[in-house]
């Protein structure tokens, strides 16, 4: 469908990003941001054409693809308010001390871009992880050009979105090196990207082998670059004792829900359920069975995606020690994922790293635990994830404060009582946890801090007032927030 | 004199340091804060003693000590007030909405702790990047155990330094795992420490050749650890023809000062002189060699140092192209460095890698461009830098805005009419550049905002208020800076 872009055509888009940079960092907050809101017109623009052509590549239903357009509309707009407003730049200001001994001279800190970043799409998330989602935008909004490697399973999706973004570089009257769209469906293609030295970061969000594999060559290069990859979670939630006495048939319908929720298809899938081995887990068990059973099977985002749910799943259920729970009575037809619920002791979890594994689907595995200290022990034996859930009282919570710590430690956004599939566009959202859920858990994927992941911090020394960025001039003429001498604020320095 | 530790010691170490990071972690910002002041004050009470051990196993002169031991309780001191602040835990609030579709859940997001940090000495500073340095006083302030490998070259002043973290965890009645100290000769202390699951951070002043190898442990470890590794660096000076027509005897006077400034064993010790070839770079090599020949050698850190220095410097004026254009009259001792200057054309410059080598004292090279466009071709040929400076009238920043942004990218802090040499302790300092200068250039080693090396954000989803982290409740206990859906405030939520 799409050829495969050559070494050398790398070489011309690398060069042309490059040269775009050096026009592109100097583009006002302002203009970067009705950049970002002229893509997102674009995106608009598409109408119906964008969802039929989804549609067709993805299997997602309708309303969800139009869902997830307008949260790719909504992520564009609010950080060009972000990019815009100028608190991710960090400005600092130490203003002179000549008469310190020896005397302190003026100094002005602010983030710049890094250069030219490399997005690959994701499989799971056509238009807000993908073409001109968060890492695009994000980069954007850093000053950076952009160069999106297509997901090849939504190759013509990523095409038109492409073309919105190329209409807002023209109208702009930029550079066409701000933004580059390239076809690749072997290893080579990425590689290629990642190694060239113009390419300054990455951005992914895929399988924990795929963001591995970036992340060794990027650091492998003579110049190693950051790599934002999201990779694997499983999203443990722990049921705490009183809480499931109070509320066992009510959560499990809660997470039945969570569990299936676009035929498991979200790097928030909870993939472990982590209870005390007794009445109330049984009750947990036999409701969320029951549930699951009902839940017919949807068709998978693409061929390989549901082939590799059919193996995973198999292979764990096949593990010895786990009892298959559950799965949907509705027969799957060719591509469809079937709910299922799984059960093992918290022992076999504990010494089988196959458990620890990502089923990408709708399938969840429940561990027994003896008591609550083994509940611990499972808990220090997790990998890093995504995200924590504790269904707890108060008093689980203040009774268990070595159990919280520990679940805490692992996870990058801690839940109480809720689920954690649904990721709000907001400040506040952490998307990133420790390894092996993201390469680099010190920064998020979703919400405006994530365009600080395409910025570092420049020291301006001794500089004239009219010769610094507006961003640091005495006047602050941006009218943006500064620590000044240590103080946080908008006033003008006199 | 110490013993390497052994392999089953590190573990030991590590596991202790792991339990005291549950109890450290928890402990209010005000009692870290007040923790990095006692060991400030431990360190005052050291004495003299410090100072006479430290001046036997440097050669730093007294006075130099006595600067470096004030800077480094400053650094503790005003670490623990910005620990206390807590601007740098970057708290944002987005309070829930429940009307929305589907609705919002209450996310609140702070920075939290990484866990037990390995810091490794430096050689050239004993006290403000060694024991109780930066990298040490910042991860406290994140909530972090420490474990300092000493500098083998000043065991002793490292193992007094210690004694005072010491006594300032046992007067706090913590854990002993909070600060262990660490002798190693060999490399194998260091690969053990970096490889130990339970480390989640490293910190180290060094060589490239040291810096890039903790890196690659780092990496290849199962759960990669971020590396904050401040290696190499030759901080360019580009002296501008407008400026140095008024100014080359006066440029020249300031840069043999800085050039030799502490026997050169700086960091930012500018290794690089940039100009256009003519009268004025005749006028200013004609005085900078004059003062040159005038500075006496001076005694350099240790043995490895100065014999590095010798060899290095003899490599470089080897190079074919390289003119010797002053060294100092005054007979070299031996251990002592004498101050050098070279020169060479930028198209022998551009095309031989070795003159791109840091050459460790007082050593600095002339290079000689055609004109500006070379000049340019010079500064796109230079990889990543703790600093770089221009020699520049407005005017000249003025007409060559392609150079001073090629410069520009090339540093983490870019300097006016000045000297690199000098690095304040303050916020807007940025002490960390591209590659190779630094293995992240996204984080500075000196200023506050070095404690964000050491912490990665949680979002807490959907908390009770009671049980959320004082930073994070509603009637904001501690009076911190919260950015509260999207507007920067101190007030407590109603």
């Amino acid at each position: 469908m799409f050829r495969d872009i050559t070494k050398e055509e790398i070489n011309k888009v690398m060069e042309s990003a490059w040269s775009a940079f050096h026009v592109y960092r100097k583009r006002s907050l302002r203009e970067r941001a009705d950049f970002m809101r002229a893509i997102a017109t674009e995106i608009e623009a598409l109408g119906d054409e964008l969802i039929a052509v989804a549609g067709k590549e993805t299997n997602l239903p309708e309303a969800r693809l139009k869902g997830e357009r307008a949260r790719t509309i909504f992520q564009l707009n609010s950080y060009a308010t972000a990019c815009e407003k100028g608190e991710w730049l960090e400005a600092r200001i130490d203003t002179a001390v000549p008469d310190k001994n020896p005397p302190k001279p003026d100094i002005r800190k602010m983030l710049v871009p890094l250069g030219p970043v490399v997005v690959f799409g994701a499989s799971n998330f056509p238009f807000a992880y993908s073409t001109a989602g968060g890492d695009t935008a994000t980069a954007f909004a850093a000053g950076c050009p952009v160069i999106v490697k297509a997901h090849p399973a939504h190759a013509e999706t990523s095409e038109l979105v492409a073309k919105a973004i190329t209409r807002a570089v023209e109208k702009a009257g930029w550079p066409a090196g701000i933004f580059t769209h390239v076809h690749g469906t072997g290893f080579e293609v990425g590689q290629a990207l990642i190694e060239h030295p113009y390419t300054k970061a990455v951005g992914f969000t895929g399988s924990f082998s795929g963001g591995k594999q970036l992340f060794d060559w990027a650091n492998a290069r003579r110049e190693p670059i950051p790599v934002f990859a999201e990779m694997s979670s499983i999203n443990p939630v722990f049921l705490l004792p009183e809480k499931l006495k109070i509320a066992a048939s009510e959560i499990a319908k809660q997470y039945a829900g969570s569990v299936t929720l676009g035929v498991g298809q979200f790097c928030t899938n909870p993939g472990l359920l982590i209870g005390v081995e007794g009445e109330e887990l049984s009750q947990f068990t036999a409701t969320l069975a029951a549930e699951i059973e009902t839940i017919a099977p949807a068709t998978m985002l693409h061929d390989g995606i549901s082939k590799n749910y059919s193996q995973k799943r198999e292979q764990a259920l096949a593990q010895t020690g786990v009892d298959t729970i559950s799965i949907s009575k509705v027969k799957a037809a060719e591509n469809q994922g079937s709910p299922t619920i799984a059960s093992v002791s918290a022992e076999t979890f504990i010494s089988n790293p196959v458990l620890h594994q990502e089923v990408f689907g709708p399938y969840s595995l429940i561990i027994r635990c003896k008591d609550l200290q083994q509940m611990l022990e499972v808990a220090r034996h997790i990998e890093g994830q995504l995200t924590a859930t504790l269904m707890a009282t108060e008093a689980d919570i203040i009774n268990n404060a070595e159990l919280v710590d520990a679940v805490q430690n692992l996870c990058g956004r801690f839940i109480l009582n809720g689920v954690p599939t649904g990721v709000e566009v907001c400040l506040s959202m952490q998307h990133g946890g420790p390894f092996p859920a993201t390469t680099d858990s010190r920064f998020s994927s979703v919400g405006a801090d994530g365009i600080k992941r395409f910025a570092r911090p420049v020291a301006f020394q001794n500089w004239v007032n009219e010769l610094l960025p507006d961003e640091l001039k005495n006047e602050n003429p941006l009218g943006i927030w500064r620590t000044v001498n240590d103080e946080l604020i908008k006033e003008p320095i006199h």
